[in-house]
């Protein structure tokens, strides 16, 4: 046996950083996910935190620098430490998905994909589903040309209950102002309800860093969290159920 | 510039997994605990959870497989992939630290330094203090040790206490059954003031996990928490005043 291959496994490598509040929270949600009996069960992970990566909204408008080399970076670092598979915890960044899953030998389980499979978990097989997100991912319709071909109507906020129910909390969150985010979180979730949605997907990983899972049960809405949905997949992954 | 050279920094490495929640609780606290207005700023950190590592005090008593050779080869992994600091969220695993210096060529933040720059931050600079860890972590004397050199008289509790206060709740903790672990952290926190400590040391990194920070403020002692100590150094290092 070669030194070190006795420790060798099933390694799941996080891209995050993007924001260091949603990887940290992937891997609480991953571990409290993951059905085990004793510590040794749980999924080994190798997390690359580089919140240096540039903001992903204003690189893919060419308004800052391009975040690409530094995203490739962390995924090619993370698969030479031996991960078998990738996640990344940041909805924005997969707009880079072809040109990232083309830079590494190891599969990217896409974020959209994980929230499809989470609608349908939770009974969600069509109709109007509500989608908070930045403005970059919501006009490059990361999530609606998904959603739509599968048959989904997607809504989504006009343009200034965006800036304040989604542009706005997100911002917060970056500054480590959760409480403040809650509010506007809930009210966007509840004009996207008023308007017909059956479902309410997290589709920017800060948004879910809003909202306490113990006062979603309160918005009588199917709320579809983007991190939670990723960590489900990647768990089915480990379990050799998908990917 | 060679390939790559731009991307790299000041990486802290984070040997996790020990368990995925309280290192995963680390990431979170690194963050929440430093200062930064822009996502940018937060610390670059890479994070190997592998929780496969075998159990730590039962390793020590040779009850179980050897966990050195698991946490060596994290810290080196850590190490190839750039990390310059390294930090073990996990309290008894401190008592191979002298074998994982040796392994590698960069500084392990030592957690019990971390704890008495935390007490010393809270005013606490002697009297009684006191500890809950793992049994090992007592029985070897990792905290009582350099505390009593420093003029401060611990704390323990009596072996039935501590079954009830402590071992439980972490064996709960590790099972993700924070809710239950709770009242025993709580009820151990108590009969430690009621024994006269002016401060207790959660010096088991799953403690922290089953006592909410919002607690905390009703207990009337100071509480020392060693994921929140850690990430305090680990921020300092990051900022150049310390390691």
């Amino acid at each position: 046996m070669m030194a070190g291959q006795q420790f060798e496994g099933r390694f799941l490598g996080v891209l995050g950083g993007m924001g260091p509040m949603a990887s940290a929270t992937f891997m609480a949600r991953l571990t409290a996910l993951k059905r085990a009996s004793t510590e040794q069960e749980h999924i080994p992970a190798i997390l690359w935190s580089d919140p240096r990566v540039p903001g992903r909204p204003e690189g893919y408008a060419k308004r800052g620098p391009d975040p690409l080399p530094w995203m490739i970076n962390g995924l090619r670092c993370l698969e030479r430490a031996g991960a078998k598979a990738m996640v990344i915890p940041c909805n924005t960044a997969h707009l880079w998905y072809d040109d990232m899953a083309a830079a590494i030998g190891v599969p990217i389980l896409h974020i959209v994909d994980a929230v499809v499979a989470d609608l349908r978990r939770q009974g969600v097989n069509k109709g109007p589903v509500g989608i908070m997100a930045t403005e970059t991912t919501l006009k490059l319709r990361l999530y609606q040309r998904q959603l739509e071909a599968l048959g989904y109507d997607c809504l989504v906020l006009d343009a200034d209950l965006h800036a304040k129910y989604c542009a706005d909390p997100i911002a917060l969150v970056k500054e480590n102002r959760f409480d403040e985010a809650l509010g506007p979180v809930v009210d966007g979730v509840n004009v996207l309800k008023s308007q017909g949605a059956e479902a309410v997907v997290l589709a920017c990983t800060e948004l879910p860093l809003a909202l306490p899972l113990a006062q979603r049960a309160d918005l009588s809405v199917v709320v579809s969290d983007s991190i939670d949905a990723l960590a489900l997949t990647a768990i089915e992954w480990y379990e050799g159920r998908g990917g």
